[in-house]
């Protein structure tokens, strides 16, 4: 058991937790959102960021202070809290997005380790190698038993009760990611960012980025917290958090301030696209965007850096909410929509089903069926298992217009698509309480209709109609033989 | 041509507009919101809504403002914008709300509007007949010749240069619909508000909401600014807006907090169950969940009622800035994640594609295909008639993979679902500039075989040959024979 992190609540593979910092005496609630405080650059003061903002933890690099001369004596001497003006949780990297970058850092994990002690950081980080998507097998597996000796040599360093980030790479392959989620859940190291998942962001590859994590998170135990290191585009939290992710760290909200560019929860504009403000952020309640526009370069980065940075918290909080309600997932089908790339990234969650239906909660908010998407969800694949398991009477009339006046079956099971067939028994629980279209699609029909399937195949000598709204080929062509079918949809439309 | 109404820009068959509203000496740009002001209940003070929200115009009740004795007397003396210390533009309704309500008023139209006349209301209603969803046909005709008449009377009062309504009726008939919509077009009336919706949207069905305003709007003329009245929940401008709707009016933001209910775009919440504040307004800002429950009743009231109209107006100015970047389609697909009635007014939206096509432009943002529902969207369908239309040489390779190193045919266009094949000198022009996503779907298969169709029947003489990424049986069967077929996905994949 990992003492320190704690899940309070959870829906899909997402949780809300609280991860203990000793170091800093500080609680942060997970899923929780990191700013990255550049030493050199103050686009905010972080001062503000916890007062103001709610941020609980910041992130840092002790690589850039630990070669900068006056920043290191500084935070030898003052403490990085009192360098930084912040009396939060503050985690720090060790150079290796600069060793990924540059190729080489004249320092070992034992000595950032010990530096990042020393300047009292309250999360560290060892030196881990970011392989990067698509590398050769071989250097993958090379980079990643480097990774492997960098967790050893942490787990050897007297941090105190310094933290510690125990890394998972493993680039585009699966099974390295799950590995190195195996070995790194296997130290007694504490926080768990996934790695190196930067560059398929940049790419738009959201679907790779949700394999690697996924494959990460079947190493990794449920108790592990997880960092999605480098992550901090508001548009995907929703869908990270429902793979399990709890913590991100945000260095584009000053980044993009920089460029000009404005975030919100559906992509990214350009300030000087922008004729109508799609926000009430304090920034944004008193700005037009001229306003904005007209501002001097400095104050006009600082401006936007703040209206990124209440996007990014505000969405951090609906997510949170999301759990709190059980509908993550209904979040999830909205972020989808912001990009073809985040539909990629939520279709390639589904393709995790199984793991999601392990971990999800049996019960929550209504289930709403809000695309051809919704029927490949955890809900409805348990709800076909459970079919596979029920029993029903010699004959059974399985039915999307409730029960006739007159019949002569044993009994009449309501049909809702996606799920299918139900007993009147459990219709008032969930996720049979769905809300779904009226105007049902052909994924929710050919979902039912696999229900139907898994019901009839488990009761071979049941005798079964199926009286539904007049189904397509595709959902027909799943009902076995076996099953009457009466289509209804002409005598009761 | 209605000269106090000037459409600037548009997407869809939505459009920002600017309406003068000569009385007050006011432009009020479209697509807006007016607040309700219930004249007895103050929930905002009306001055701040100009200043603070924006609101250019408001709408109140001329009908209470007679009924209620010194409200009438202060009215006639100080004139409405004093009455209520607001100086934007003022709409007042009639009474018609209450006949529908109670069966029966005091009032004609030709007194009413004298009164709002009289009083300074700068866009006044006549006593229309509010026709309920699935009244009979014979009740819904006979409503219908009331309002007609009323409509004539209307334009009979001397009104000065004061706006008048002309409402659109016609319960859920859509030919009653669009002849009332014809009707009101042919009066010199001004305004043209799509009345008796709002039962519709209260009981979620937004499909019977996207046919009722479909089929006023065949009967209306584009250049008639349209208000969809009693519509003021967030979540549907978008979708009301791609229909062609311009102007809407929201009690909701008072009626839901004196509830304590809280609106988002994508639906209502209940304060009591809310842990995190999902929004970035002032109110929501400085405040939390708890903080507001333990405000005193008035003052909870006030706050919600603000932090509604924030999200409000901020969605308003979201619908805009998505018609300036040729969006509005893909920001619909995401508000109608927000519930499974909002996809059935999706999809009942893309049932009318024809006219949207008519009027959509035909050029703007880069496509997004978002879901199964994109393939039915008008770019498609007017690409789909493009190619139905283009001659193609004697040979001719349509191929998802691009062009291969050696090949025989006279020329090789790309494809990609859902618009299907084209040339590659419009490969950089609208629509096919878009972006989809990398897991395609049937839906989107199925419209690109649909466009090999289109070109195949148009040159029957021409040799095609598609080569598909393993595309589904549903897709391959819209393929006419003729067409030669080669299976890529397991060559190239």
């Amino acid at each position: 058991m990992r003492d320190h992190f704690e899940i309070r609540d959870h829906d899909a593979a997402g949780r809300i937790g609280e991860l203990e910092v000793p170091r800093a005496g500080v609680t942060v609630e997970t899923p929780a959102l990191l700013p990255v405080i550049n030493p050199n650059i103050e686009t905010i003061d972080p001062g503000r960021l916890r007062s103001e903002f709610g941020a609980d933890m910041l992130i840092t690099n002790s690589y850039i202070i630990r070669t900068t001369d006056d920043l290191r004596e500084r935070a030898l001497e003052e403490g990085l809290h009192d360098l930084l003006g912040y009396d939060g949780a503050i985690m720090t990297d060790s150079g290796s997005f600069q060793l990924a970058e540059y190729g080489e850092i004249d320092v070992t994990t034992t000595e950032i380790l010990e530096f990042q002690r020393d300047i009292g950081s309250d999360v560290g980080t060892p030196v881990d190698i970011p392989t990067p998507p698509d590398a050769g097998r071989e250097r993958a597996e090379s980079d990643l038993e480097a990774t492997r000796e960098a967790l050893a040599d942490a787990e050897a360093v007297d941090v105190g009760d310094m933290l510690v980030n125990a890394p998972v790479q493993g680039s585009t392959y699966p099974d390295l990611r799950e590995r190195a989620g195996r070995e790194a859940a296997a130290t007694d190291l504490d926080v768990f960012p996934v790695g190196a998942v930067v560059p398929m962001m940049n790419g738009y590859r959201y679907d790779d980025m949700v394999d690697a994590v996924a494959a990460a998170k079947r190493g990794l135990d449920e108790d592990c917290p997880v960092h999605l290191f480098g992550a901090g585009h508001p548009m995907m939290f929703a869908l990270a958090v429902a793979l399990g992710c709890d913590l991100f760290d945000s260095a584009a909200y000053a980044l993009m301030a920089r460029d000009g560019r404005y975030l919100t929860v559906s992509g990214t504009e350009q300030l000087e696209d922008i004729d109508y403000l799609p926000c009430s952020c304090p920034i944004c309640h008193e700005h037009t965007p001229d306003g904005l526009r007209a501002a001097a370069d400095g104050e006009r980065e600082s401006l936007l850096a703040e209206h990124n940075l209440h996007v990014t918290f505000e969405e951090i909080r609906r997510v949170r909410q999301a759990i709190r309600d059980g509908d993550l997932l209904e979040l999830v089908e909205r972020r989808a929509r912001g990009h073809p790339a985040m539909l990629d990234g939520y279709r390639a969650l589904l393709d995790h089903v199984d793991r999601l239906e392990r971990v999800d909660s049996a019960s929550k908010g209504t289930f709403f069926g809000l695309s051809h998407e919704s029927a490949r969800r955890p809900e409805v694949r348990r709800h076909h298992d459970r079919l596979a398991r029920l029993d029903v009477p010699d004959s059974l009339l399985c039915s999307e217009y409730g029960e006739p006046s007159d019949h002569a079956f044993d009994e009449v099971w309501r049909v809702v698509p996606p799920f299918g067939p139900f007993p009147r028994a459990l219709s008032e629980t969930y996720p049979l309480t769905a809300e779904v279209p009226d105007r049902t699609d052909a994924a929710a029909e050919r979902a039912a209709a696999e229900g139907v399937r898994a019901l009839a195949e488990a009761n071979p000598d049941a005798d079964i109609t199926l009286a539904h709204r007049g189904w397509g080929a595709d959902a027909l062509a799943a009902v076995p033989e076996s099953v009457t079918l009466e289509d209804l949809s002409e005598t009761r439309a």
